[in-house]
């Protein structure tokens, strides 16, 4: 039997959400505002539902400060259909895409893409196990570039994007694992995306912040559906939204707000992350982080004891202790604790507290 | 203040959730099963997420009478991305893809697959301004035929196929508002798919239900995630999927079984539907409905007022008494009452009796 006191959730994603907007949900589940309906249950063109909508996409603008020649759109299907879209949609003959590749993610993206066009690596860090962030010096951005797509957060790797660099064709980022975890200069993208698993909401929606001249430069050609301009004429009510996901969205973005806007969680999350990460170095290689300092994460921290066989009986005894989703994911093995701003501060020092008595126990 | 007994839930989608599924969502909302955790927190490579991942496609392959060789996938996107989906995964160069159309939704299914290969009308009711089901008789299936599809419910119209016919070439139904409405004999078809918010939960889960010797068929070369084989091959959890939908959507089926099955689910909207027709029926003209009898939908009840202006006051006069979605749909007017399987009975009752009051009064 377990509490939401006693259970410290670094899920990778799907993962935490904070405490109090689940139980405003919880309270209102049945009946919405009075209407004597869920949320669920509203149609996607009632006026309840719209201010719903309308309110989630505000709260957005203004907490992200997204600039007013930028669509903020909400749709289905993940990161994945995005990494499809965004080709689809934008990737014209005789033009090329460039991909900076900083994890299994960022290959992901390339991948696709590379069914529908021409690419090529701007930048890569695989040679090093994608421990660290290629710097912008090093980028090589050839000509006739459509455009430029990196992923700012590595959630399997544990790196991220210490500041973007302002480049002259249009910049594309996939911030599924670190979006509203800090303040970002939007305009220096012209388009962001992310599924919403991780800093937003549950799974099943995905965010996509699109400069609207970009949006008008697209093919005409694609499916309805699969178009980026059929969603943002209609305010992405072209078809039945996942309403509940929308909801819960606005939700999570109002808490952000309550809590005092994005400088405050960018402090509160450099402050968790902190706290794991000094407990992994300050433990005289007991613990190794994988990724390399200037490119550490403040989303997911990675690490492996250096003792493989101690490594098991860690993430067992950390189990029963009631954390939950530290293994690294499948792909790489090792440990991952993903500190999204719906974690509390108590639950990574929970963590560096059991780290160091782990350590004290075996070292 | 209204509450969910006073307010009669008649929208078209999203629609009505039974009630007990609504509480018992709610009281584990913020602790799912005493993981200290929300379902919507659960990682999707979790053993409790794959629990309720694998129990919803238990219930709905026994609830459904699914047989072995089809798989049953949880998407995303709405019916409107199987549009393309489908002519995307199984027209090839030199094949036809034949549509029945019945109304608004079969017309941009058909529009989304003309965009990607060659298709025809195989029957139609439009000239009869969608009032009915083309007879199976009157079909005609050109040679050379890949599929045909079909709408087996008509929201907008309020039509529906009475029974299925079975055909030589693959059927594939879009069943988005009439699945689990009543017994269906699946092995008539290669595929049917339903967007979740109408009978099975909340909106942002598309349901497929595909033979798997269609899905071995598909072309090879599409975008990954719009491949029915990938997530096939990874029991719909290639990417991370709408999990509290999915959720919602085990917690329905749990609610159908409770109730009886199927048989009892369709005796219960015969009852329903015809409480509404027998009101129009039996009003000497005063309420007209849309469909002929004979193609009438057990969930979509469509009428209009024979006066136009005593129409509008009707309309308003029912939303001030609690009834809620009885507007037709924008684009045809007049009212529609939608009695989806979480419609309960008296609901239904409750709008006959305001309608004959209605007309008592205005006749």
């Amino acid at each position: 039997m377990s509490n939401r006191t006693t259970t410290y959730n670094f899920n990778a994603g799907p993962s935490a959400l904070p405490t109090v907007v689940l139980e405003r949900a919880q309270k209102e589940l049945t009946n919405f505002q009075n209407t004597g309906m869920s949320v669920m249950e509203l149609s996607h063109r009632s006026a309840e539902y719209e201010a719903v909508h309308n309110g989630a996409i505000e709260r957005m603008r203004k907490l992200f400060n997204i600039p007013e020649d930028y669509e903020v759109l909400f749709l289905q299907g993940g990161a994945s259909l995005q990494f499809t879209m965004i080709p689809m949609n934008f990737l014209n003959e005789g033009e090329k895409a460039g991909y900076v590749l900083t994890g299994s993610w960022s290959e992901k993206a390339l991948k696709e893409a590379n069914m529908l066009g021409d690419t090529y690596e701007v930048a890569s860090s695989k040679e090093n196990s994608y421990k660290h962030i290629p710097a912008a010096s090093d980028w090589n951005i050839e000509e006739g570039t459509r455009y430029v797509h990196i992923t700012s957060n590595n959630t399997i790797y544990g790196t991220g994007y210490q500041e973007f660099p302002s480049i002259d064709v249009p910049l594309i980022a996939d911030m599924s694992s670190d979006i509203m975890s800090r303040p970002v200069d939007v305009s220096k993208f012209d388009m962001i995306y992310a599924g919403a698993q991780k800093n937003l909401g549950p799974s099943g929606v995905t965010l996509a912040i699109v400069k609207k001249s970009l949006i008008e430069s697209a093919k005409a050609e694609n499916p309805t559906v699969l178009k980026y301009k059929t969603q943002a004429d209609k305010n992405s009510l072209y078809n039945t939204p996942p309403t509940f996901g929308i909801y819960m969205l606005g939700e999570v973005l109002k808490w952000i707000e309550e809590e005092g806007g994005l400088e405050n969680i960018q402090a509160r999350n450099i402050e968790k992350a902190g706290l794991i990460y000094d407990a992994i170095d300050s433990s005289d290689g007991f613990f190794v982080g994988h990724a390399e300092k200037e490119s550490r994460s403040l989303m997911n921290i990675t690490f492996r004891l250096a003792d493989e066989a101690l490594e098991k009986q860690f993430l067992q005894e950390a189990k029963e202790a009631g954390f939950v989703g530290l293994n690294g994911h499948r792909s790489v093995g090792g440990c991952r604790a993903s500190a999204y701003n719906a974690v509390p501060v108590e639950a990574c020092q929970a963590l560096a507290d059991f780290m160091k008595a782990f350590q004290a126990k075996h070292a």
